[in-house]
């Protein structure tokens, strides 16, 4: 076996810190086993000082300093925070809400994407960058910008909607195409021409959820040109090493489309942050770690930034217990990670994130969480092994996408404040609690190796994507389709003819009315189970019916479907049951054929990585007492030989490189 | 009996759909005997494409169409949506908020009432239809714009100001009287002229609520004038027919004071939505029907929107249940509409509104919805006789007053945020609940005919109105002031002397201190009612105490007192009661001498209409049992003989052509 | 003894009265026993009428009444309200909010404090009436504007960018100083100049903490130098009687930083309104007449503005109970408060504060409220011996301070929305419940007095204050430090190297990590007390462990601690305890040895004052119930002897010339 590294580190912002502290985070990077730290992130002020005036000197020698110790530097392009010399200078490149009033300098992402005074400033600094760095030997991976969106999701300015007429051009053609689109007759909005469309600015009353929806693809587009922008520069500007950024993907995250954001990316890596008041934030960690292996299945992706310990952005940033920040970061690298970086090396006394915690603390390394720290460091290097290697192949996923999220959330709904991606994380709980390990996955992968293909909460979906979906269960899988799918088309337009217009087909349903729930009000089923929030009039044209609606106005009507399709079968479950779920999911599971993945023990989070015949499991404990799992091969985080089972202490992770035999 | 009908039909939008759609359109209204379609309210941006660039002929086309079918037209001039080339030349026409920022385009009621560019070609517009369509056989009625106010209620641009000054300028005639009426010494904020004067933008504090107020009271009439300045270019180019417009009603409504457009109005005409989180609103529905029939008790009026299922504008827009369509169309009816119109004819796809229901459902004709609809123009034609007919005259009124709502609502109050209207609607249902219909109306209405008068939350009265109810209880009446009546003047300035000022001499009673009462909190009263919210410290100076407050503050104080007037007698209740009226109704009642005006029945809704000598009993079932009425005559919905009573099927409705010594 | 008196009366605005009106208000002032009005807050547009010219005989007029019926005038500068003919002028002097939006005429404090014109305006004001009625002998004391800051206290307009640069150079003369106290390396957001700095106008993400907190000190010196300007003027005019303005002090009150104000005031002045949902609203008075004291300690104080019932910004604004006025006037004076003044002396009927309170309320003077306020006025007239007199000096505080608590409210903190004033008011209420009488001051206070010193939720705190309180304890004293103290320095930069930084060696404790608590989540300690929101992870390094975290992440380390600290102590509570302060609240007063000051009875507040020897004893019975009290002397307010101990009624209030013997 080749050496191999996982990643560990942080991003590192040298220019907030004096000399003395640099050699004190090197020494103490060194003692933690640091490999990597992301560098220049926020630098842009301290490299460009005036307008193209550079100070190179202290940068040169940070980036010396860690060369030198052996740290590999992921090299940012400082966008993510235009400095205030630049504002000043230019203001008209700071976003405009939707109002249309223009915010001030002193943020963090002050930039509109389509303004050609931003490009102008930002890739001339992406250059010089990639020109002065782009070979140097300690410069393992370049980070465009940071957190594309977060601040900047949307722009209303006339640049932008210059922009945007140009993007619905080149999607629509004609503007006779665009309005039947979006419907424009409604309202008698009708367009003449492209000039007459702007950016979505606030009316009087709503606005079309065609147009929102339209301006929310062109904003992540925006987005995306603006990330190829810098790494086309880059490229240019001589850099070879790897070049990605970190996508914002949690189970609620929206801010631009990742899926299209892939091909650009060598590497996917992503940011993760829990909710503190999330009481099962593991599962919900689980999902987006499942989410970010399924943008792209061929090879491990990367956290690039979680945190130690708090964030400051929440309501109440509850500190991670002890043992969590370990188990989070295994966590992630079992689901295909090749590392666990964090956000921040060390904490800011100062700014906005004051109180994000860092791998230093502010109390210094006199803490319980350096200690954890540096035992994480000794973890990932014991555990360095299963770099490279890829999750076993699941033949579950659940399918997830963002821009039906973005149709959901745009314009006036039945259900409005509705989370639409609960059912998803409900699924994927369910799965893994069998001992399967779902991929998440969006609606254009590859779905051909799945046996149980789940599209809960799809609202909005293209007849391609249906269609693909569809035959995936005609060639042999088993397809749940959840209330909220298919029932709008790409332009956020309600498929006709009964709901849900895209799978109805497939479903052998015909749904005459939604039917939302009040706050509060419950709906039984015939099987015991109970729906809250959502519901639907439906008949079961081709199909079985599996459970019906007991009482109120949909009394006997179906509720769960299933539809023998080909080889394989579509259900449809036409209620939010959310908690509910149980025994529908057995019965799924047993339809499809499929069976555990990994050793069912409770509290046991477990998953399988292998590369060339090798096999690890990993283990993840996060009850509150010790559990016992059937495993034969080597544990590598205490180093011990396991001969048929091996005790996970409460909290505790292991990694198991399997006897040959014992995988699957 | 001359050949009568019920309208029946909605708003039709052809300008969504194909010609294919429009031929299954038209079969399926005849299906449906629809008689009435609304048609052309957001077609303006189909009409006149381009600035003075018109296109008739699809639109004549339609009109030819239905007119064939025998299908009448209920003409819009299309000013609730101008066009996006009118915005794009004109953005100047958008409303600007109160922070003094535009909006944009892409929504409703993008217009500024006071604005003469608006003028001009919102009154061209309505003159070329008025040339085209005016003397059509099939327009049989015109609708000028659409829900005036609903989203344009305020603007706050510079012709507003200037608009505003002038409608001071013709109010107060002279700035003194101004300051004088507003009180203006207060923070010193005396004008000097009106050209001080301008519209209530935010400042950094509160507001006067007597400018506030007046600003309400221009706004309506700035509506109204819009409204004017359309029905009189109508009439100028030739319009024969009946022009209305749709004025929206509803217990918290409050866009317009409704009562000055009833002398424009050639038929009232209203919409109705219920909330779908309302337990009982089609009790909400019967006080808005009684208050539609009040505005102009000399004729039939109109409901020209309801919806067919779900709206798309609330929280959560649960379906209407099976049968309530049917019944709050025949509610609507038996109040003294001469129909049941809907918005919409066929539920649209796309636009803010793509989730509001439609007679012809997303999902087609095969739904239970159709069927009902179906069902619906069958009834409706079965009834068609009490077409023309009114509402036996009650004997008991509920009096409302939107101007006394704006007054509550704006500024700073003892009680924030409480509903005012809430306590009418609490006393039309407990008096209909005793088989009473009470109607709904203004202070400013004929008064005489009514035998008991309720005056719940007439917050704002001027001395002319307090002198009329004055007058009813003289002339023997018995009137009911509930709290939050006659505390401020028609200038929303309190009447000082003692509360509640306007009526303290009618009532006998002196007022030393309002007292609302915290979040949660309870006051007994010595008869075992129970206050929340509302209190007042008060004396019975010429009146009899009919309850006291008992423990707290007001200990032993009078809470409901009755003063002998004349020959009738004026209650005043200075405690919101809300859900504890019970005895204190039946006293009234009493005192009055009023009898059921119809069959008392739990359950069970009835209101009787009749012309000349003839009466019909209309009966809807609003409970989950049948129930059985004491009735003679024949029943039209089912078509059978009524010998002494009827069963009315849970959910039902029926309507008794009544043997003449049946009634009354 | 010499003749004194306690001031009584209030805001009187004449210029909303006709002159009939005037004459019946002399004539009820007299009745009331008033000493003293307010006059011209709100006159300016009545003196100067428009743009220098000036109405000033009406003003003589009134000022002649009062002055012949001896009543004392607190003459007002009118800058509390510009008239409107000056912002027809000059708009530009109306303050901008944060997103750079100006507000518009009609309010209150409609002007920036930074602005040229403003300045302009306002002195000329200021001097033309210091010129006509400096030496006026019924003038006896000067009210300089009203309550600054009410509404202006920030602007963001280019004037006020402008003024906050000059400031800024002024503070951190170098603008590399700058960026090093604020961290801007932090976003890499670092000022090249003085001129990149603009006011923190809002950006598309959060802004700087410290910049924040910079502004919010900015701003409080804007508002103190529009103060002294105006205060200048009137010396510079010839006023020789003492000039003060009415500060907003309540426990959650911080609009400036009135510690600064204090030097420029001849009397300290404060209004003060409870909120009417706080059941122990009179445990809040009694904290903030303590802090008004605690301001200057030098001499009585003054109430300027309360309220004699209800007040018109609350959401429910419920009246004060029978009594309650009363009790409050007497607690302000036991507090050492010179008077009990209001706001105002008539109820207006018109404007924002339509449903303020007056003296003379709406309903007039056949009322229980206006009964009360003339035995009021007879009270304090009984009791006028005390003026002048201090309150008997204590050897408690609390310490408070208003930049900590905006350290605390600007940026994203680890618990937000958090009420950091909570805990002094705890412990406030607490001392006090063992008839201690605490002080409230800021740490700047000379401290050397007190032997128990309750340092909490002082998040902010500067080195100097630091050095102080720990000088304190060297001394002798008791410190208590609370939660959430000494965690960030002045610039609201964390002070790292373990929590709380500023107290970490006074207290011999290393806190590691703050550990905020979720919503409803309760942490156990080992005595029985029950943390919620606040906890912290801490080590105690040299102090020793008084109570522990009993279960969860924290269970077993140190909650309470104490460390001996020369002849003091110094105590860390490091979880917000609340209510559940009991146990501890007697520990570190029996650590302290202090002893009660006053009588203790439950339900009775007991506050004594003192002058040459004299002492006086005020008890306000603030329960249901009567209690009796042993005391020795002259009941002042119902003229009785008092031998061994004196009977207060529920509800009422006594003051006791203490025979010599009796006092302490």
């Amino acid at each position: 076996m080749t050496a191999r590294r996982l990643l560990f580190g942080g991003d590192y912002n040298p220019e907030q810190w004096d000399e003395d502290t640099w050699r004190e985070d090197i020494r103490l990077m060194q003692e933690a086993r640091v490999t990597t730290v992301t560098l220049g992130v926020f630098a842009w002020g301290f490299l460009e000082v005036d307008d193209d005036v550079w100070e190179w000197d202290w940068f040169d020698h940070v980036i010396g300093m860690l060369s030198h110790a052996g740290i590999g530097i992921a090299l940012a392009t400082p966008t993510a925070a235009p400095p205030t010399w630049l504002h000043r200078r230019h203001p008209e490149i700071i976003p405009v809400d939707r109002q249309g009033v223009r915010f001030h300098q002193g943020g963090r992402l002050g930039w509109c994407a389509s303004h050609p005074v931003w490009h102008g400033y930002s890739t001339r600094v992406a250059r010089r960058l990639g020109e002065r760095y782009g070979r140097h030997p300690a410069v393992e991976m370049w980070h465009v910008g940071n957190e594309f969106g977060g601040g900047n999701r949307h722009c209303y300015c006339e640049e932008s909607s210059t922009a945007f007429r140009a993007w619905l051009r080149a999607r629509y053609g004609t503007i006779d195409a665009l309005n039947r689109a979006w419907g424009t007759a409604v309202w008698g909005l009708r367009y003449r021409d492209f000039d007459d469309v702007i950016a979505p600015l606030a009316s009087e009353s709503g606005q079309s959820p065609s147009l929102l929806l339209a301006f929310d693809r062109f904003s992540s587009d925006a987005l995306l040109a603006q990330y190829r922008r810098e790494r086309g520069t880059l490229r240019d500007a001589g850099v070879r090493t790897p070049i990605t950024t970190n996508l914002m993907l949690t189970v609620g995250g929206s801010v631009a489309d990742y899926v299209d954001w892939v091909p650009e990316l060598d590497v996917v890596a992503i940011d993760h942050y829990t909710q503190a008041a999330d009481p099962h934030r593991e599962r919900e960690l689980a999902f987006v770690a499942s989410r970010a292996r399924g943008l792209d299945r061929s090879k491990p992706w990367l956290l690039m930034e979680h945190a130690p310990s708090a964030v400051n952005w929440q309501s109440r940033n509850r500190p991670k217990e002890p043992g969590e920040m370990t188990r989070h970061s295994i966590q992630h690298i079992a689901h295909g990670s090749d590392g666990a970086l964090f956000f921040q090396w060390r904490a800011s006394p100062s700014g906005v994130e004051q109180y994000h915690s860092g791998l230093v603390p502010h109390a210094g390394t006199r803490t319980r969480q350096w200690g954890e720290v540096v035992a994480l460091g000794g973890i990932l290097e014991r555990i360095s092994e299963t770099a490279g290697s890829l999750v076993t192949p699941s033949a579950v996923a659940v399918v997830a996408d963002i821009p039906a999220k973005w149709a959901w959330e745009e314009g006036q709904k039945p259900l409005n404040g509705y989370p639409l991606e609960r059912a998803g994380r409900r699924w994927h709980e369910a799965l893994a609690a069998r001992g399967l390990v779902p991929d998440v996955v969006s609606p254009t992968a590859d779905l051909s190796g799945y046996r149980l293909l789940v599209v809960p909460g799809m609202y909005a979906v293209d007849d391609d994507a249906a269609d693909r979906i569809a035959g995936a269960a005609a060639a042999g899988a088993t397809i749940v389709v959840g209330h909220l799918s298919g029932i709008v088309d790409a332009e956020n337009r309600v498929r006709t003819g009964g709901y849900p217009g895209a799978f109805r087909t497939l479903l052998g349903v015909f749904g005459e009315e939604l039917h939302p729930l009040l706050d509060g009000e419950r709906m039984a089923l015939a099987s015991g189970a109970v729906a809250a929030d959502w519901a639907e009039r439906l008949r079961a044209v081709d199909a079985d019916v599996i459970d019906t609606y007991r009482g109120g106005p949909l009394d006997g009507l179906p509720a769960v479907t299933r539809r023998r399709v080909g080889a394989g079968s579509a259900w449809y479950i036409s209620a939010d049951l959310d908690a509910g779920l149980g025994d529908l999911v057995d019965a799924v599971v047993a339809d499809a054929g499929v069976r555990a993945d990994v050793p069912v023990v409770p509290g046991v989070e477990a998953v399988r990585r292998e590369r060339d015949g090798a096999t690890w499991l990993f283990l993840v404990n996060h009850g509150g007492t010790d559990a016992t799992v059937d495993a034969t091969g080597v544990e590598l985080v205490h180093g011990q030989e396991v001969r048929t089972s091996l005790t996970v202490a409460a909290g505790g992770v292991a990694v198991i490189r399997e006897t040959a035999a014992a995988a699957r």
